[in-house]
């Protein structure tokens, strides 16, 4: 930037370099934009269902306005673990969970817990920019492993992520499902993982946010299917996506029950906690909220199935169908079968402007990711075909040479 | 600790030395004893009044559940600048307000925003202790400057602050009216501060959440009084004390409007955001609570008489009325007269056990702070005269040498 005012030059190194969300950036630029369909975040149509506004509207109307615990009301922390027994089949400790006010605050406090200013914390890419951002923001450093794109779709080359390490290596960050390529790792790929960081006594940080969005089967792998207790790993997660909460702020950490004290105090010393009428709704949202987590899966499979379908007809396009998570992240050839791309930041403004579509440039999601472009299909299906109507207009028409 | 555990030997430097908080920590102990009164926390007995609840209720119910504004609603954001001139007597740019998800967050993020991790934050105590904490998560080192107490009440030696500023110097933190002491700065004093951080090159960090706690005018003496556009001045503020939201976990940033791109990016990359629908009760609560934080102030007002007149009674017990905030931190003498002092860690387990008061030890609060006691007056005054009764039978009866 030129002309840099010298206010901005008085701010912390950090605080400077902090990039701009590339999500963001289009988002502001087209959110007000009439009949424009939003698929730029990673959020769909619906609103938080009745019964889970109800239950928070109640614990108001109780006088639930106090200061709470610092880790999580214990109701919510026991329907966690109970939840999570429902989903993994076997038992977990209520004192495992940690409540905080959004899945991206669960992964600042676990960035702060096991990194210090000066570590570094290996990232594969293209991911979702928090993740690397959070790290600049603590003065970590994000060493990305660039996944490749081929004809069986992503992969990631774990004896890359491997390599990668230095003694300055204080984490592995996995994202799977991933947000925003869908790539999933087998169970043998995270028991591979979890392997090489035992060895090398190295955290693992991991965003099962998606788990329950893959369409192989009824969930994906997880690390709890090869974990021992007290292995150095930290989940992160949220109450956004699987109960359309994505405006409330709420998300909770699974981590050894040990490190109770030491993320208390991160909670307290970033946020102090969370509303207990937020996690009240919580609660009934683990609780009673199996059959619209259904629905809400059904719906993107659904997404995907007419998206995919109609992007497939595209000979500008390539991708592959996403094993999991809720986004389509595809290239566009400038000519067809030429391989060269236009510049997606760019088609992002475009696609405001031409096609009534906001989507996220790839260039927002890091090394191998800049060519593509990420599209959210967890909507309905009459929006979903009307994308799908713009979208391969546009491509049929556009000049992007 | 001995016998320390490996996971925790693994986590950051950080984390693992980041203070139990003094104040939770009897919280904790004592939370669910019955009949106990909690003085402990900076909370009333008053629940957020009805109508701001409603609003919260209303915005769920018409579906503002999705994600939105980094910076916080343009309604907010209008309505905190409204509020602002009202109580400033000037016009202020609604650019200048970013909503934040509770003032501990506005401070971790301002601290975020100018200090950088080995930089210094000079930090005047007797302080609240989340503020050391933050920086000390941070990676930043808070340079306590002790405050005198004498028979005029807390002084505060702003040569010493001066002093104590380094080539690693980035910032002063000044909380005026003071949680836990009271004092409250002068206008002559918040100039001279501020007159030294231009000549310095300095930021201030200021907290005065409790500026209309104060009980000798209207409101207390504020940077807004002497500050100019574009100093290197950054506010934080809550919701928790004027209108009772202590649970609800918001608050807000005053900040020079060119900041707005890097305060967006701090808060993406940690909350991402606070909720719309809590945010429309803080509409309400900025634009219709007026009576209710009148009343807020009242009750303080005949709290801080009840109990002071009680403690002025004790031979035993040291302290001046404060001048604004509603804590009474006053001392015990383990024989009255001698200035020996009871540990005050100590005292806090033995009031929950023998007077069923819930106090915060001043050993939380830092140097200077140690011998003395915080308590909370901002309560029913039947509470206040139920504490003072208690505190005094305990004080004439224990034994404490």
């Amino acid at each position: 930037m030129q002309h840099r005012d010298p206010l901005l030059d008085a701010l912390s190194e950090q605080a400077r370099t902090a990039p701009e969300s590339g999500i963001v950036e289009i988002f502001n630029y087209g959110r007000e934009r009439p009949g424009l369909i939003p698929l730029w975040a990673g959020e769909g149509d619906r609103p938080t269902p009745k019964f889970i506004c109800d239950a928070a509207a109640r614990s108001l109307a109780n006088g639930e306005t106090f200061y709470t615990w610092q880790r999580g009301i214990p109701e919510l922390r026991s329907a966690l673990a109970e939840y999570h027994g429902r989903q993994f089949g076997r038992d977990f400790l209520s004192d495992r969970f940690f409540v905080t006010g959004s899945g991206m605050q669960a992964i600042q406090l676990a960035v702060a817990a096991v990194s210090a200013p000066g570590d570094e914390i290996i990232v594969p890419t293209p991911a979702w920019p928090n993740i690397s951002a959070a790290l600049t923001v603590r003065g970590a450093k994000p060493v990305a492993v660039p996944m490749r794109f081929g004809n069986s779709g992503w992969q990631l080359d774990i004896d890359q992520v491997f390599a990668a390490t230095t003694d300055a290596t204080r984490a592995i960050f996995i994202n799977s499902p991933s947000n925003p390529t869908g790539w999933t790792a087998t169970r043998d790929e995270l028991a591979a993982i979890l392997a090489f960081a035992r060895q090398k006594g190295l955290w693992v940080i991991t965003d099962e946010v998606y788990n329950r969005f893959y369409y192989d089967d009824v969930r994906a792998p997880s690390f709890y299917d090869v974990m021992e207790e007290n292995d150095r790993l930290i989940f992160t997660n949220t109450f956004s996506k699987n109960w359309a909460m994505t405006g409330w702020r709420i998300g909770w950490i699974s981590a050894p029950p040990i490190l109770g004290q030491a993320i208390e105090n991160l909670i307290q010393y970033s946020t102090s906690g969370v509303a207990a009428f937020m996690q009240r709704a919580a609660v009934v949202a683990l609780n009673e909220g199996e059959e619209f987590v259904e629905s809400q899966i059904e719906q993107a499979r659904q997404g995907r199935a007419i998206l995919g379908d109609a992007l497939s007809r595209s000979p500008r396009v390539r991708f592959t169908p996403p094993a999991g998570a809720f986004y389509l992240f595809f290239s566009i050839d400038a000519e067809p079968g030429t391989q060269r791309h236009p510049d997606t930041r760019k088609l992002g403004y475009r696609l405001v402007d031409e096609a009534g579509i906001g989507i996220a440039p790839g260039t927002a999601f890091g090394p191998a990711g800049e060519d593509f472009i990420r599209i959210c299909f967890a909507r309905k299906a009459d929006d979903m075909h009307l994308v799908a109507e713009r979208l391969t207009a546009w491509l049929d028409s556009a000049a992007l040479a």
